[in-house]
């Protein structure tokens, strides 16, 4: 499916492909009355935005479009579309994917899945560009759940170094090598009441990995203490509730029990594989022959997928919680 | 929701308390024809049954009834309908949760959402109990996925130890301090044909996770590689594919691109806390009065929540490939 | 799918056959903190009750089990369910019916779709007995949606009679004739406050439909006016607006513009086919042979099931109005 | 919900107002391999235009964009984004709606229900021009339903005429007098194997219920014999099956039994109110000051909204069937 929903009246559904017309994201729920300009994007999607060392030098068109649901600068309770159109594609650079699918990408499957009939180029439907629909669903869900929620997400690895200061020489590096590096995303959310998230199968962790794991190369995804639980007792790892709001003196539930938010900061921590797409030599298959070949991946590629798969995460967390149905 | 579907026929209901009359899951979109008998539950039911060193002592009454949705030893293809009556239960181990929350419990955080309505025995609705139906669901789901489907399933690690002749002393100890301790388990299933997920909201990683995570005491959740990925460069952790088939050198990717299988292994590892409820003594706080007060956790615990979690992660896999629609 | 939700909170999952174990319904979104007892259902499955002249004399067993979702008299914010235990099921009464399907019945659509694995006892899932389901979920909807909103429910025709003191003689003349008769159930509900609906497809009008089709033997669905609005000019049927609050000077619009409630008396009127099931002689034919054979059904029927279908039509309203998220 | 699906892989989302940038709508579900180009939506938009007598003779832009799910000429098992831009708006026509809403409008409950936020521009989100995305659907919805099924539809009544040689008449009647007049279509659906549609909430008559309810001005919808099946006896209105085919002599049922098709002719009739907006004087009251006055409506309106309304009952029964699973 291409409609994510929770249950509640919010839900998105997205479309479109890194080298078709425009790409899109329908946002369905969205209550009337809030007000909205197209400059409330400018700010996340600058975030997102490639430029940066280690994020790919494709100027992209990434001028946010309100084509419904919007009147007099403010929501009008109707379905909200927001395109963006595509330019500045080279179609050139990906002939020939679906004969030669590229290591650790989509290109084999979905050629097999849709019976070569999908659009390869720049991955079609799978390219990374659409995550810019999920920044512009962000930045609706974040004027739902309003200013009291407050995020602050960063990146807390690059390849083995965990040092912020020395993020710019890891990618460096790896560009000089014509290679990428692998990077984790930490958001910690905080403002949210207790209450949000249903037991079992709408439960905020649920939700919440749910929409993380759509985002293109993430293979992690945890919260609170997250795979260190495994480590330890329980004694150690229990949250101490301190006072009657329910503040916990640790935070290693992430801000969830039971799938419910618990009014501490929820946690979550997000990794992301490094680029597939890297101009070093790697080997590959030709589907019709079995023959091998050593060669390049030719194009633009982002060194480091998670620098700006930052604000996509952030992104992904405020849908989630309007999705739950928090509103300011 | 207590409705979990991947958008496909397949989707599954549960209901019921740890302390109620019955618990149950209603399976709807189950092929007609499928030979089904309350005895194809006993393997896996057995496997998530109390017992070993570890799980709680408590005898529960896990025989399934199958009271829908079969006739003549077959499927119908109308909605399965099974249920597990409660018993040997004590209700009295639970009372005065809702003035003094268990630490890192559902507790609090039920209290508040349900104003004070939920049921607190046994933690009610939130009770692990409820994974007897994941498990009872599970067992239909092989049977639409068919026997070409392997699930090598194992707990990789106990506490911080991955030796496996190891665990049950680790367990041992832990009980001997009245405490509990963490458990990963590693799932790996073979046979998916190349196609099975969709790209972004019902990416395999996407379902599967959106599950797992429903699973009471699991903070965390990966693929293949797992957060392994951040550390590394792209041309270590591609997965260059050696034949027209499409098998991979390695499996970093877990057996999935762009959300889609791709016809090697899908591994997935999950991390599950050590188990909230333990009799060491804790600090608890009386909301009433903000008084706090230093106590144990009486009545009968699992000292290691992930023995009997394994089986869960193996069902809700089967689930998951039933939902994005693989059939045998 | 055996679930219904308008994509709110609140939704229902059904299961069961006519001659199973138990029949049964999950309702979802159940607000907590509503007092329900088992009492709170006699009033409106009485009313479904057999007994009455032109209902079947099978007694049936409909009392309502309450097995999850509620807690000292009140419900507690968990799924609640709902089983009704069959008994005095005469199976014999049904043989055969797979080879020679009845007249105007889903025998035969069930056995082609089903591969023939469909249970035929009594018409199986399709049975009306299922109906109790929705009867119960009806009440748990008119506690959420409140005693502000009233329920007028009347049968309005018998066969071509339209005056309610000759409906008796009506039936009682085709049970004479071991025969069956229509009618037509009109439903008007007040207290509705404007603002209920959703535009396109989630109109009140869909959703009513929606569930009122999926009541065995409803043919037709019409709001205000019905089918009269084609025979009408404009200026006839227009519903002039006569105060502020939007009271209407007519209701042909049965309370209801663009798919929203506009605060009058929403009006809903249902047309029920004659019982196919009929004691009368009529011709089958046998699927394996192709042979032909005049013969009666056999078993306990209702003469006119819009009798028995009236309080099923209120219960779909109110469980409509409850999915389009009014709260008391 | 401003999407529709019936729980299988297939469902659309539609977007826009009638003077905003665009309209549009999301269709997912399409497989891949399907050849289609921006002619195939010609001979259904051609049906729908405006021109005809009795329709509005505003030129509509009503040209198809494929902007997503398709290359090369075939689509790619992608959501599959139409999109029409507006354009001869006239949004002068409609200032005031806010405050002395058209009777039989929505213009009332959309500022109620949206806190005055919604666009009242020709309707806004409310149009009739959304019609537009629904008959562009029904397009992929044919291609996927394949060309064995055919759809027979037709006007079978304007006003109180039956006759359609005289339909020209009774509409220059009602537009003569600045007034409008209701219509009644009539669609039949045959080469729909047996099988389609599920027992309860996915009946084939709820699914198409659901949407046709969807379209503007419908009242009401029946199948089969409709309401007359309230007349009769079961001795009349059964529909015997005369072959091992399940061919049936009469077809009162309409081609469905227990909600699943039979594999005869499915058979649908929708009422379509007189179109609310005439140029007839009317009373009106200001919302603000309750004082009433009498004006008539400006703009261009259809005398008869069931002439265009007939391709789009069509339209939405391909999407009913493409919904429940029916592939060519």
């Amino acid at each position: 499916m291409n409609r994510f929903s929770a249950g509640g009246s919010f839900g998105i559904t997205v479309f479109g492909e890194s080298h078709g017309e425009m790409i899109g994201v329908v946002v369905d729920g969205v209550p009337a009355g809030i007000p909205l300009s197209e400059f409330d994007f400018e700010k996340d999607l600058a975030r997102r935005r490639s430029g940066a060392a280690g994020t790919t030098p494709r100027t992209e068109s990434d001028t946010p479009h309100l084509v419904s649901g919007i009147y007099n600068g403010h929501t009008t309770g109707a379905p909200l579309a927001i395109v963006f159109y595509n330019s500045n594609t080279r179609s050139g650079d990906y002939e020939g994917l679906q004969n030669t699918p590229r290591p650790s990408h989509a290109d084999r499957v979905a050629g097999v899945k849709f019976g070569g009939w999908n659009d390869p180029r720049g991955g079609g439907h799978f390219s990374g560009r659409l995550t810019l629909t999920l920044v512009a669903a962000g930045v609706i869900a974040k004027k739902i759940i309003g200013d009291n929620v407050k995020f602050n997400t960063r990146i807390s690895q690059i390849g083995t170094e965990t040092d912020s200061t020395k993020f710019d020489a890891v990618i460096a590096a790896a560009l000089a090598d014509g290679d990428s590096v692998g990077g984790r995303v930490e958001c910690s959310v905080s403002g949210v009441p207790t209450g949000i998230g249903e037991p079992f199968f709408d439960s905020l962790e649920s939700v919440a990995s749910h929409l993380l794991f759509s985002i293109p190369a993430v293979k992690g995804v945890s919260f609170g203490a997250g795979f260190d639980v495994v480590n330890r007792r329980g004694i150690e790892n229990n949250d101490l509730i301190i006072n009657t709001e329910g503040t916990t003196e640790t935070n290693n539930d992430g801000g969830i029990n039971g799938g419910i938010s618990n009014g501490n900061p929820i946690c979550v921590s997000v990794a992301f594989k490094p680029t597939a797409s890297i101009s070093k030599k790697q080997e590959f298959i030709h589907l019709d022959s079995g023959e091998r070949e050593i060669k390049s991946i030719k194009g633009r590629h982002d060194a480091c997928i998670a620098l700006r798969g930052a604000v996509v995460v952030e992104s992904v967390m405020a849908i989630t919680l309007a999705s739950l149905g928090l509103k300011a």
